[in-house]
């Protein structure tokens, strides 16, 4: 089949289904024939997760909200290690900018360039896929999509799928007894929105990875009277102030008190579980189905990629992440030249043994330190054999370190250190207030170089 | 085909999925040959929305929580209209018991019966229809069901699909302008659990049905400091105490001040939108999927039950309701003695002029007292034929109509009346605790002869 009567579809638009989507539109430019690309997006924009809504539970169609975000976030690890390696947050917004930006400030620089590609066009927004299957004799997928706003469905064939819906839009939420009798909200993260719901209030957070630490920080710096953590396997041991305290594992619930493994108790208001999310593709039938936990190397993704058992069926972003963007783009680019015939895939046995090797390096890994360093190798192997411009991989990774060691300092105070970009060699400023006292979160206050501006 | 060949797939076992497996069930106990039923559940148990869960949004295996039930719910109409014709509260009971009980034993009645039945077996829990599709050659509906213990589908063969899923579960919910700044929680009904939370908040409800005054009314009995209802056509007209106020439909939120097309406004702290729910089927193909809105007749179904375009396929409550559990039963004994073949299923053109009759009858109705009467008509059209235990239609219709007067009357008294049993001729006995004041909602605390008796 010649590429141009080649049907691709992408089932997502964030950053990941984004990056798919730049890929096939960069080789186009550079003068190579693409299929035809069609992009599904269930909601009414692009940017996945890091478009905000206000919804939570099911959105204005009865589909599952999508998003995780909540409202008053700010990057949790420094831009320097999201950046894009085509496109600098400098270029974006003309001017160096401070190293942890707000929501607002994230978004307009991961759509920027798409608003100027006209990429959009290829995007069917407010279209949820509902159910793919694979035709052995055809050898194309049937890909069935709702069009939410019609309320109506139909299905066509395509020669590949690009999976790209993401990994925290579906929550992982265990029982714990007596909650069902507990008077107060209790909530996943992927449903926290408003901070300011929880001021005066005492805070239980079950779970310590970042969902905890973030949610909780920010519940505090919004005003909540106490914040206490329950971990599961170990404290998260930052110095923290005395208003947040550290417990084991949640045992049950009895009215307002939360009981924990060690026998102590504590009165609380509301409960907040930061308790991960699932994997989750309700659309795949079985035999096309990842299933796994969050990971670096899922298992039978070649290349973190390709679906073994049928490789036109193409994951994206299923890893757990340090590298966010890039690795994005990396996975696309590869992707992408394989898709083009532009890069082989091996055979079934040769593709087991290459995924088999990064299992075994994976699960040796023993430190968060190790894990950034794996995490570039395998971004790393994947530039390689592109042409996605080269950057700074391991520049990034000492970065991430850096960030890991200023964090475990000061977590309520990291957010206020600047990085050096690995693309401009320029040091981001100090941001004009320090974080915790920066409570208007918009991109034009973030962007001016004074307070007093921002406020005019 | 034989009847014992015959399958048949029930979607959900809330009321009216039960009501369906009670039928055949009734069927067989009188000697009748039956066809084989599979009903299949998405939740852990019977009872659909009887079935009160803490979650909200999404369950532990990410499908969209089914429940809108919440916490301190107590019955909002007299127990006498929705008693069932073959077993009254009192057997259920063993005694004469108030007219206006909770959640927890109404719960206990519906399903009283079922764990007697052995009609659990029939029921495959944890089991969520994902697509339906029909083929015109083998007059078979193929049903697709994600076991989501396994995470794993399977597809089986139908000649019947009775879709029981009800209509309270995909909540609608409009934007108002500046919602997405409010700093406080913003939810629907369906999300609503625990009043507790809303304490001493200001508490905006936009709606005026059953939600907005049910939610409104127990958000104030647990202690929220003022209730403001925002209605789009009409103010509810109720005698409100002094915390309540209505005001015209909710226009732009502005922080914390919310604005009304009236010009007027007022600071709140919360917003539950009640707003309604969607009839939603994204498992059902364009062609058998039911599109209406919440009305006493919904169009292209013959009896208000089957699909006129392909009878096979069958609907139960999918009407706006004033009967519940006993109209229910009366579908799903009518659908029954067709699918026996002991009732005739008419031409298509016969099927859409007695529907036309009742559409025509539905729209000339200008009260509630005629859509009680109207919803009591078509009961008694669905009895006629059928060997439904007769029951008093006509004089549960007058009780109906009581019931409305007593509660334009007295908005949170109205639940201290007692009413006739239609059924047993018993008049229920008042209860020990004015609503106002019966904070403790258990079966034990409901059915103990006094108070004092609860607390021990």
């Amino acid at each position: 089949m010649s590429i141009e009567n080649m049907r691709v579809a992408i089932l997502g638009a964030g950053p990941s289904g984004l990056a798919q989507l730049r890929a096939f539109d960069a080789a186009r430019r550079a003068g190579q024939a693409v299929p035809k690309v069609v992009c599904y997006e269930k909601q009414s924009d692009l940017g996945g997760m890091w478009n905000y809504t206000w919804r939570t539970g099911l959105d204005a169609y009865g589909e599952p909200v999508h998003g995780s975000m909540y409202r008053y976030l700010w990057s949790n690890g420094p831009k320097e290690c999201l950046e894009f390696s085509d496109y600098s947050f400098e270029e974006h917004f003309g001017l160096p900018i401070a190293s942890y930006p707000p929501r607002a400030v994230l978004r307009d620089y991961i759509m920027g360039r798409i608003e100027k590609s006209g990429l959009r066009k290829q995007i069917q927004f407010l279209h949820s896929v509902q159910w793919v299957e694979y035709d052995e004799n055809s050898k194309k997928f049937s890909v069935t999509v709702r069009d939410m706003k019609q309320d109506r469905m139909f299905t066509e064939q395509f020669d590949w799928v690009v999976v790209a819906t993401g990994h925290f839009s579906t929550p992982n939420v265990p029982y714990f007894e007596g909650v069902e009798n507990f008077p107060g909200r209790v909530l996943h993260a992927h449903d926290f929105r408003d901070a300011c719901e929880f001021t005066d209030k005492n805070v239980l957070i079950v779970g310590s990875s970042y969902s905890a630490e973030d949610i909780g920080t920010q519940c505090y710096k919004y005003g909540a009277k106490s914040i206490t953590f329950s971990y599961r396997s170990a404290p998260m041991g930052l110095k923290w102030p005395a208003a947040f305290s550290e417990k084991p594992l949640l045992k049950r619930v009895d009215g307002n008190t939360a009981y924990f493994k060690d026998g102590s108790s504590t009165e609380v208001d509301a409960i907040v579980l930061c308790t991960g999310y699932q994997h989750h593709f309700p659309f795949l039938p079985n035999d096309l189905t990842l299933r796994t936990h969050n990971r670096l190397y899922p298992a039978n993704l070649y290349k973190g990629i390709f679906w073994m058992d049928n490789p036109h069926l193409v994951y994206l972003g299923m890893q757990d992440q340090y590298y966010t963007f890039n690795m994005f783009d990396a996975q696309a680019w590869y992707a992408r030249d394989v898709i083009l015939g532009n890069l082989p895939l091996p055979n079934k046995e040769a593709m087991r043994q290459d995924s088999q090797r990064w299992l075994s390096k994976e699960e040796a890994t023993t430190c968060p330190e190790e894990d950034i360093d794996f995490q570039a190798a395998y971004i790393r192997d994947l530039l390689k054999p592109t042409d996605y411009p080269n950057f700074h991989v391991e520049g990034m990774a000492t970065l991430f370190k850096e960030w890991k060691h200023d964090k475990q300092e000061d977590i309520l105070g990291y957010r206020n250190r600047s990085y050096r970009s690995t693309m401009t060699g320029t040091m981001a400023p100090p941001h004009h207030t320090p974080w915790m006292e920066a409570m208007d979160d918009t991109l034009e206050a973030f962007l001016a170089r004074e307070p007093e501006l921002a406020e005019a």
